[in-house]
């Protein structure tokens, strides 16, 4: 299994006790839809459709091809085995897991630079794009993703486009009402929504692939709770506005501390910025010795920042970024 | 995907509101555990391990041995990829998902009858029981079981026991303190917990084998709230004693009832009765027209009756039982 941010692990390695963390390695909304009570036939009962939730996604996302799955992670797991092994396109620096997946089940598996993309393209069965990217935050043109859609389905070839943070972005979603054949986008409930426990994410496909997946993923898969939580928060427009509003403010505050830490941001969303400088590991470490986790990656040598939460959070991050410029050698 | 037990689809049938069904279908605890307040985080944070989950089950069940899994049903779908396409037994009649799962994998499905295993186990890589069966109640000696386990892992071979129903049964389990290789033993908390909402069952194996498993499953399988409830309920061992007691009383009460009604037993557990009739279906039938649902099976013709989880469903049951002899032709 890959590694993920965990702040257990860190708290252990830092000898600081759990509850003194500032977690910044994960890009989840760190102020996340407050979850109604939940009824306890929820629990009890097993989860059955028909209980709104998909009538919710279909308002939220504007499409009826759309299926809810055990978190992403599950639709990333199950789609490289729905294929016979083939060629696969992957973005780097991007979310390993991915790749990690579509290598597991026998495919070969290519990591593309963003610009190396559209000339590769054509030599691919399937395209893995995330948008806006993990870490890097880039964006792709929809006119080219849905160029590259038409290329890889003109051939019984997939674009798949993991849009786990795309409500903390401008991007468009390339859901539409009624989705044609090779084209599979992924939503989560992780990030914008905050409610990353409740493992519960949205594939949007064509329905001849939904049925492939569903029956692939079997009954059941997303708890009866979870089902209640998240059929609540896709409902609630006043919340997913404000959000988005606080969302493009507390990014736009995050980039610029950094910038006045002399560590502008290379890209970066709503939910994240990402850093990449040669110093990102020390970096790192100076910053969990004052309890506060980023996400370090080494390949290219870069640090993805998420959200504080609270006023607390962020004067803690101001005063160890300047602790950090003060310790610059 | 099967068929199973499901309230909207014969409500639909019967044109019987929801709310008004008595639904004796699912052999889930009518009287569930109930579930102590969910901490917010456990909605907002990725689930992480050492929130000690892990521990509470390793005292319930007596090992250290075990992972938790998004249901016995991701265990019954994932298992079956670990191993290349071999011989595999599963009992019939026995829950279906097992030989479903078996055989979506590409694996050599012989459904075999309780007095054929001991014959055909030799003939076997892979064999998968229930313990006690379902729907049939039936249960194995541990002296056979053990014995079958030996034999099969003495050529790499595995023993898979379906415990979904034990608490509910006087069987011991086969879990021990290490787990030997070849014994893999599924426990669910849908059933004697009555968390079938919550999607978290327990699979007991060796190391090694949790270790595949774990990393076929990926990260987050089972959601935060969920943890946080179903570890509650493995360390509540005042509700499990209550729970079991009452489990032995209300399974002898349907027995009873099913006897008075002329619909003796063919066998059955605390949580269920199965009714082997030629009868089965006109039954299911006249039962649903009054708003009771019980589980039909066509081969062979039987029927499976839940606990009832109040006096009134109890009264209603009665009543309708009555009402059916008097149907007799």
């Amino acid at each position: 299994m890959l590694e993920h941010g965990g702040q257990l692990r860190a708290a252990a390695r830092y000898g600081i006790p759990l509850a003194d963390w500032l977690d910044l390695s994960t890009g989840i909304n760190p102020i996340p839809f407050a979850p109604p009570p939940v009824p306890p036939e929820a629990w009890s009962r097993l989860p059955e459709e028909h209980d709104g939730l998909e009538e919710a996604a279909a308002s939220y996302y504007g499409t009826i091809n759309i299926l809810p799955v055990a978190g992403t992670q599950a639709a990333i797991q199950a789609l490289p085995r729905l294929r016979r092994p083939c060629r696969v396109g992957v973005p780097h620096p991007g979310y390993a897991e991915h790749a990690h997946a579509w290598r597991s089940a026998g495919h070969e598996v290519k990591e593309l630079c963003a610009d190396e993309i559209a000339a590769q393209v054509g030599n691919l069965d399937v395209l893995v794009l995330m948008q806006p990217n993990n870490p890097t935050g880039e964006l792709f043109a929809n006119e080219n993703l849905r160029h590259w859609h038409e290329e890889l389905s003109a051939c019984g070839g997939w674009l798949v486009v993991d849009e786990a943070f795309i409500e903390a972005s401008t991007a468009q979603s390339l859901i539409q009402g009624a989705m044609p054949q090779g084209l599979i986008v992924l939503r989560s409930m992780g990030k914008f929504f905050g409610l990353a426990g409740a493992r519960t994410g949205f594939v949007a496909a064509h329905a001849a692939l939904l049925a492939n997946l569903r029956e692939a993923l079997g009954p059941w898969c997303v708890a009866g709770p979870a089902r209640h939580v998240v059929r609540a928060a896709l409902l609630d427009r006043a919340w997913q506005q404000a959000a988005k509003k606080r969302l493009v403010q507390d990014g736009q505050r995050l980039a610029q501390l950094l910038r006045d830490a002399d560590l502008p941001p290379t890209g970066g969303c709503g939910l994240f910025q990402w850093v990449q400088t040669e110093r990102a590991e020390i970096i790192y470490q100076r910053l969990a010795q004052c309890g506060i986790l980023t996400r370090y990656f080494a390949e290219p040598s870069s640090l993805r920042f998420g959200l504080p939460g609270s006023g607390a959070g962020w004067l803690r991050l101001v005063a160890a970024l300047d602790q950090e410029i003060v310790c610059t050698p």
